[in-house]
């Protein structure tokens, strides 16, 4: 099986951090390649930045879709998510959805925790795009800057689980995600540290991926998520152009 | 006062359509302004659409927000719109929006109608998103395909009116939205012959933006709205980057 | 355009604080006159007052609503809003709903701040009855008693902008709505000073007023805010019973 | 225990009514005496006539509540039902309240079956002040008019039990509400004709109503529906001021 | 008339307490009688512990139902309450469920207290289970252990009347519901002591199970509490099994 | 991995279709063991049954979760879920859960169908206990009897086809779970001649508990699915009462 992690942010490092996480779990016979942004920021964090990486994710699915069985949108927010279910023919999932829907099948409310304040907005907006508010018991984040996204996980991790354990001991949550790609891979070295079950999202991520694959399932010619009507388009890359005109590119070759 | 009205579509002809709407009703001293995409399709029906139409708009905005007291995001669907509203210092409003809320004014629930079946299911997370569905009666669209985006108003117009009416009849809608802004002017045409108020979306639009730039509404500095930190970024345009830098770029000049 | 503003108090300094605010961001053609109910009490803040001052409202209508082009019934709460809007034909607003439904336009969240715990109930409901319990970020009041409900809006500024700021500062708002008739004109004067827009309601109902004045939106002859069939009443004024039975009266002569 | 039946609508045929299905069903040891509205309309239906039921409801219980130990808003709606609660000590519960609540014990969601279209917008806007929307499948009335308040149970009756088994076929009810004080005494005429358990409002308020008199409530001091301080009023009742400004008056003396 | 309380927890002690409460506020002419379950554990806290409760009800219904016009399953959670209420004619009421709706009529919304914190996941389910989050003030539970079950009430009653106070003052409670069989008769014991009415869960049974019996309601043969149909078992108690497959069995005789 | 496939109803056919759907699409290292409930029904449809499947699937689990790194309890509607979930430390799914939350990476909105009016009640419980609900699309299906539970697949196939497409056809499901035991296997037979993706329950579950399994989550000492504290009981299967009274037993030997 061939699974497709796309970073919709520029940071190869954090692409880095990410397929580590998800090879550590992943299925003997699954084969994972990755893509990272070549445009937009380092970390989304904003509802505009939601937009410029949903934008570059979708230029990503449309030059190399049709190599996959599955896709990873890998960035907590899940940008894109939406409108590539409906682009494209093969499963594509992202990293809060799956975050959230694992931890649903370990406990009745989950937590999301992040590193940052900054990115409050943007992920209660994404856990309400899901319809999962009943599930979740609040977006909750630390506050104070950090030096790099690259080493954001390392440096706050003390920081984190104590935030994770306040917010269990305030009351609601049966399990935590650890929110945002920078923290892919913490889950398991603080797991005994916290006192709920604790969700990596690449991990999650890619056994999603890969359960989905296995389903083989059909592609949707009816719904809110079948394939939109060919359309003109004017001034967007080969590639996606191409896809929302119902026209055949290569693969690779846009 | 001075605002400008964006159609984040490439249709010159919508946008001719729009502006005649709103000026029909605006206030004397009122001056509007519009732009029109130069890049994205003619007019935004998917999700994956509304992303490119998102970046559009913020890309106008960027350029321009300077020389306006309040703008307005005349798609309904209101591409880009959460991400304006956190970018930029102005009052910027949606057309679904300012539709929907006005609406809620002369009614309990109201209904969405619209011209193509193609428009439900983005329409429908825009309800969601503005959290309206405990006012919203379901949107409802015309099926069959229609000859010309410009002229789809003159075409449908008699169908529209009778899905007008047929969705009051079944119950539950207290006025009607009429929703897309091809069907800009539509409803004063039309107002005798359906049963509950209808609006228009471009005059709400202009009706609202006024409202909001006579409040003077002072800018955000904390909340989920306030403007986000300076940041990086590459491969954007010009405005935009420098906007989400907090650097000054002259109007007109990127 | 003219337009009338109903107190349902019986307090003519606070039916003059709320045309102040309106008169100052209303535009140029608006003419706006006031009227104050003859019998109730000073200022609404229980259930049992609103029912008092929305049949003042309701009798006040029912003899001059012929004269203009919309209403506002000027309590936060909107007595007898609901009723008004199905028993007349011109647009009639409320200062709660018009208040939120601009804060709407300003953020994501809008929290209700008022000048004295016992409104909390009320207002409260009146939030559920708009449908607007997704976007309320709560109602929330200041302790202690206040000298003279003439005066209160100057004897509470510096706590209510305190109040203003820790509502923020907790979490949840994006805007807030300076809320009671008593605090018409007070967000001019004191929006630099708080984290968030602010939104002065008796300015939002006079913008949304002219709104759906412009509208002209045709009466309802179906959904839930038809008008009622005609019926016999005993023991209501004049006017109302008039207006109850489908009769006719002359303007100011009832 | 003694208990007053408060018919807010000037009917007293349908003042007997009520009694008489009460009676049926009430204890040994229950006194139970009625008071009719000297003013209003004669059958609520609308939202207007909710405010004047609620006002004339008020100004009864002002002059009796003293005899009683709780009392019964006699129409489906429960107009002024929650501001007798907050002005008065003794328990005072309501007509539609009494009929959902009890439906709830016997089912999952319980229909509202009613005589008149003109009763929906009203009795939606009380399942939801009540908080039962997530109980509540739907309020369904019968088209077509009737002949005369008094006798409409019977002209009507064979229609609502043909409206009841189709709203049971049509899936989502367990229970039905017969709604409207002109159906009081219905329920157990049919209850062998329709497919699930009929809840007979009259019958459900006085259980209601002993039950909560048995149970001797504490006032409550405090939370929304403590009493509200002593304000002054004017144009007011006698008796119904001196309760507002807590200001002792003898029963039946105003 | 005849009622069975039926406890599902397998304290004699309880089940004493619960009908002497019950005794204090039933109608004259009720005869109450009682069952204890004779397997599971002494008081349930948890969804396992509910689940053998509900069988153990179950059990004792399917061998007692027919010598009464109705039942009470006695421990708030209400375990097998949706499976007694499908599975025989008789109205069946549970204890968090009447305590629940009669709070109802006392105010907007109820605040749940209880004596140990691990009741909290359980009866939090069950207010959801019953529809009524929307009225629900929160589950609220002391800390600590306590010595025995059967004197639990006397040994916490001073923190739990500090802890009623606490919750109301905390703000959105407007009555309380005491919620725990062991606490069966602690309400009118302290109700001048707490700022809200209380209300004792086993004497709302009782109301409740009066006012059903004396509504005589019909069996429902459509919805979702219609009696399944006949079905053969393995393995199961001789009455339940029997019930289940529509074949009859004498009272007490199994 | 080794994982333990639980059925709770008494029908070994099921059991073993159960099981092939199943290791259809499981990863090459799992081994997976099957238990059938040794009393109960043959096939859970109700309330009633859905306790006492849930019992015999926690005493199974009770005898033989040491033996697992994961357990499946695969009958729709997950009896006993929560219970297993706080009793035991291994990740336990159910059939419903991990179809529906499997779905929701497919689409927005999913319906669930299967064979039986009976199963509907039960059905819809199961979607709400999950929080559900705003991501379900009802839960539909097929009218009329069927001859054998073991082969109801085969003989209602065509007429699942057809309802599944005429739910997507009426609107609002943008993929379909087929619910029920005796379906599983279906989806893959089925899959071209539906018009959006089909989710198979057995190949869900694997999957989901497959993924679960490798994220190795601690178990929770604090949340609402802590384990409860020990506790004696009395006349429970010995190795229910041993794991609920903290003791040891071997697995196999009780």
């Amino acid at each position: 099986m061939r699974i497709l992690m796309i970073n919709p942010n520029t940071s190869e490092g954090i692409t880095q951090r990410l397929a580590n996480a998800a090879r550590a779990t992943m299925s003997a016979d699954t084969v994972l390649e990755t893509a990272t942004a070549s445009y937009g920021v380092p970390y989304i964090s904003t509802r505009t930045e939601a937009i410029i990486g949903g934008m570059a994710a979708l230029e990503i699915l449309a030059e190399r879709h049709m190599e996959f069985d599955a896709a990873i949108i890998a960035a907590f927010g899940d940008p894109g998510l939406g409108a590539a279910r409906e682009l494209f023919d093969i499963p594509v999932v992202g990293l809060a959805e799956t975050g959230m829907l694992t931890a649903c099948m370990l406990g009745g409310k989950f937590a999301v925790v992040t590193f940052a304040a900054a990115l409050g907005p943007w992920y209660n907006e994404c856990v309400a795009w899901h319809g999962l508010e009943a599930r979740c018991a609040g977006v909750h984040m630390l506050n104070g800057s950090f030096s790099s996204i690259d080493d954001v996980q390392e440096e706050k991790s003390e920081q984190l689980i104590k935030l994770c354990n306040s917010v269990v001991a305030d009351g609601g949550a049966d399990t935590i995600v650890l929110a945002g790609a920078p923290l892919a891979g913490l889950a398991e070295l603080v797991r005994d540290r916290v006192s709920v079950p604790l969700v990596d999202c690449a991990q999650a991520a890619i056994g999603q991926a890969e359960t989905l694959a296995r389903l083989r399932p059909a592609s949707a010619s009816a719904g809110s998520f079948r394939r939109p009507a060919a359309k003109p388009s004017k001034g967007l890359s080969t590639a996606l152009a191409a896809r929302i005109a119902h026209k055949t590119t290569l693969p690779h070759s846009s």
